[in-house]
């Protein structure tokens, strides 16, 4: 990377780049193929995709925010989010990981843009405290214009997650707002080592939320992943041949592509109530219960039930005598499960795929 | 009573008279104000309703078929059973129990239908086998028929049931068949009783069904209970004043009002696999179960799952996880509960109700 150049850079363009073409089975029956956990509305009236970009808006308004998705979940992307004007929707002819997603779509970014600095954030994740977000994310934004480094935000962990990959945190870096260089990025931990990392105070959960001149990441790229960034190159260069071309990108995250390889990255720890809600017990956490715990999305009503999850948006759910389930309703399928066993529920998906129940996936 | 009277009765005409006016909430979500029980599908295709009459079709064909039901239902009752003639279903304009219903009934009767033999039976219940229940229900209208008695259809009792009446059987009578004197009706006993009934061998659940000469009973009710009798005659001779009249009469069951007070009154041994289907575990204890003895109406698809009862007759339903549950999902609602805890669906309702949800009621 080059040297931190000093000084304040007032100019430089931000923008965002928020990936939504994630699909996912641990909301089934919420979530479907055509409509995946980003699209929807789990906690409140808005999905966590428009949660997202009303949480940067103060920031980063629309005209600078672009969308990656996939082709089949374009429309409900617009559909969406109005106040994003034409050609912010960036589709990714095919599900590639993030690595080709972010390397096209900072190609499609106008120059300006893309030599700017950029965030890219997932779509599908809770913030609870939107100022400290922004705080956040607006002091990762300065330093990348200020040094010109990749600036990941990694959340200060608040407890030993075995689900996550960490950042371990170096020596802090001049610039102050502590920012702190990443000695290197590591895998998802066992139990032991979770709880070691915590203990540490010098590691942070990878939130997959990266801040970086536009110019900077793809020249890293071409360090990193040289083949790979050939092919987003003639991608770019062939419109024609647009999807052929991408579909022949490698399937790669842009951690394994670009962020463990390269140095010089640095972090800034996000401390904002960050939740990825990765699962129905999960949402659980984060909503408030009624008097005997039960925590609803939809109408509910109980008679000596609690401890459940229920989330119907249309539709009422009666629970007698029951407690620590979930239970989802859709309009065309019900879930029923014990809350411990939530990261489970894909097994029913795998069932529904092989009794060829594509009407409910 | 007269007298038996001996001797074969060939012309006699037997006619039925299927009560259909009932509510209940032990079935909701699936039951509702508007679709009781006896118009649901619980077990196959046909509603018990359905059921009723084509069990009694080869003894008792439709055209001398007579449902009483109440005006909110009488549309969907008329809708179920294309085959009856018009002016079959009988309209109670209120819910004033079986005392009423039948006496009303009688009277609206055709003349000849009057005169001879009419089977009562209520339009919610199963029976397993069909053959059985119309032999013995034959063996009933004969010796109705033949003694001019009131003859009860008793189920021999399966186990030590707390929630029903029986009838205590004396002697033989003469005629054969097992046709036996009631020396008494025996109301719901406690547990104890209850065993003691069935180790005696002389105790038939009441399950409602009775048989008699139509103007046998209405002699009957005019000697036991003639208030409701001299109520019944104005209903019948004033039809401009039938709405006022009717709400007028008392609530009183057909067994309070003559049963218990009439004497001569005779039993026959109903023993078909009868169940009055009182609850969901009353519904699961009749369907069969797949592999983990899960048994459902709908469609189920099971990850880990056992001993569930699942109704779903739109929609499907899954279980990861969960045993012994009950499940039941409609568009509208979804009811889950342990199934040692089916006879308190009813509380549910009630909430329902002190919550003012009448579109689920």
């Amino acid at each position: 990377m080059p040297p931190d150049r000093g000084g304040r850079h007032p100019t430089v363009t931000s923008s965002a780049l928020v990936l939504a073409g994630g699909s996912g089975t641990r909301f089934w029956p919420a979530s479907r193929r055509a409509r995946p956990k980003q699209l929807l509305a789990l906690e409140g009236e808005r999905s966590l995709l428009q949660a997202t970009l009303e949480r940067l808006r103060p920031l980063v308004p629309p005209e600078r925010t672009w969308v990656a998705t996939t082709p089949e979940l374009a429309k409900a992307v617009a559909g969406q989010l109005p106040e994003l004007p034409g050609g912010h929707v960036l589709v990714e002819p095919a599900q590639r990981n993030t690595g080709p997603a972010i390397g096209a779509a900072l190609h499609a970014l106008p120059e300006e843009a893309r030599a700017g600095v950029v965030a890219v954030l997932p779509a599908d994740h809770r913030v609870a405290d939107e100022e400290r977000f922004r705080a956040a994310l607006g002091a990762a934004l300065e330093a990348a214009a200020r040094h010109d480094r990749v600036v990941a935000l990694g959340v200060t962990p608040r407890w030993a997650e075995t689900g996550f990959g960490y950042l371990e945190l170096g020596a802090e870096l001049p610039g102050g707002a502590g920012l702190r260089a990443i000695e290197r990025f590591r895998e998802k931990p066992d139990r032991a080592t979770a709880e070691a990392f915590v203990a540490s105070g010098r590691h942070l959960w990878n939130a997959g939320i990266f801040v970086f001149r536009g110019t900077t990441l793809l020249a890293e790229l071409a360090r990193h992943a040289p083949e790979l960034a050939a092919g987003l190159e003639r991608v770019a260069r062939e419109p024609a041949r647009r999807d052929e071309l991408y579909r022949a990108l490698p399937s790669i995250s842009i951690d394994y592509a670009v962020m463990e390889k390269a140095s010089g990255l640095a972090a800034l720890p996000l401390d904002c109530g960050w939740d990825d809600l990765g699962s129905w017990q999960a949402l659980f956490e984060v909503l408030a219960g009624d008097g005997a715990g039960n925590r609803s999305r939809g109408r509910l009503v109980t008679v000596d039930a609690r401890d459940n999850l229920v989330y119907a948006p249309a539709g009422t759910v009666a629970l007698l005598g029951v407690s620590g389930l979930v239970v989802v309703a859709t309009g065309d399928a019900v879930l029923v499960l014990p809350r411990e066993r939530a990261q489970e529920v894909r097994r029913v998906v795998e069932r529904l795929e092989a009794e060829g129940r594509s009407d409910l996936l």
